[in-house]
């Protein structure tokens, strides 16, 4: 079946490093999702407005070429345990789909912009399709779930040097410490020297890791 | 994006007449899905047996063709209120893309089949991804939920006669009570008259309505 994006999602993200590992892990994040042009009718999203999460089925854009295996190493587990894809939510998976439960913070007709928060979609992300959530349907609290259950992700205490404070507005501020205490590094580094570069809401965020605490050493604009 | 399919459902509703309108509704409701050949790799639903539901992604095959509208009018206010196609749940959408949380019964790796209950699929929908249901990332009890609050489906009340009754097996029996109380006819429909016939479980299963009471008259083994 040949499916084709009715939207792309506009995040702070312009690459998947630092993206969440899923919807709703920083609530703070905002993001829009701008319908493409064939999709700008507005009477398409009347009533939107009485729900508060929206399902967002979208596409691993960046995968579609790779190779997709049986089983994936979940970061959660290490990177060294292979588990079942279906038993997975892997970008890295047969037909490329993602699914996200986002906050609705504001709907827009006469620009075909929703504005989300908590999405895990990067810059640029084709959106498939969008659906109200539906507690009675889609709420199950509670219920078993697999090895993230046993798992949980170590945070980091983040800091901010005197010049990148600075330099950010105490909002996007709040929002960057969010992402990095998710500790947005591939999970076999660990080394106090290596520079990491994020590019993240316009400015390429630059940070060392050493133990527990994550220091963001400068913010440079880009765009 | 071309997408293709990774399994095939199987469930005893061999149309969409009497499909539940959401999945979760009639909880009773057993059905499979089947890996197609591609995919039948034992290891791939590997941790599978860890979660209690998943999600499925699946075609709303028989609409592929069909015209899609920006507005929709939902059963649930009548059919005669216009809705935004992203307000809703409608099978009539761009993309034709279909998402349901199912309970998990149990996998089956020799025969790459899992049996699932609850679902609104019927026999031979094509399923394009299963993903484990996170209760973290995908649980918002309590939500608004846009005009599905206000509504919510009259229930019939269902009665067999005694030969329908002498030839369903009462487990069976419980099935089609539940699948029946949720009213399957079309919205428009009220009269007592009519004879309708629904294929379900291999059985056509023919029933009249009056009022607030569903009749099953008889049933047919077709199969």
């Amino acid at each position: 079946m040949e499916i084709k994006p009715i939207a792309y999602f506009r995040s702070p993200f312009a690459t998947k490093f630092g993206v969440p590992r899923q919807s709703g892990v920083v609530a703070e994040l905002h993001g829009s999702i701008v319908f493409a042009d064939d999709f700008r009718q507005p009477e398409a999203l009347r009533g939107l407005d009485g729900y508060d999460y929206l399902w967002l089925i979208w596409g691993f854009s960046e995968n579609v070429g790779a190779k997709k295996r049986p089983t994936v190493r979940p970061p959660l587990l290490g990177g060294n345990e292979r588990v079942g894809v279906w038993a997975t939510r892997s970008p890295f998976r047969p037909n490329n789909l993602g699914l996200s439960a986002v906050r609705l913070v504001g709907v827009d007709a006469e620009r075909m912009t929703i504005e989300v928060a908590g999405a895990d979609l990067m810059d640029g992300t084709p959106v498939y399709d969008i659906k109200p959530y539906l507690p009675y349907a889609d709420s199950y609290p509670g219920v078993r779930a697999g090895f993230t259950e046993q798992k949980s992700w170590h945070r980091l205490e983040v800091v901010f040097s005197d010049e990148s404070e600075r330099l950010l507005a105490a909002e996007d501020r709040a929002v960057l410490k969010a992402v990095l205490e998710q500790d947005p590094r591939p999970h076999y580094h660990d080394s106090a020297d290596r520079l990491y570069g994020m590019p993240f809401m316009g400015y390429d965020v630059q940070f060392r890791v050493d133990g527990d605490v994550l220091k963001v050493e400068t913010v440079k604009r880009i765009c």
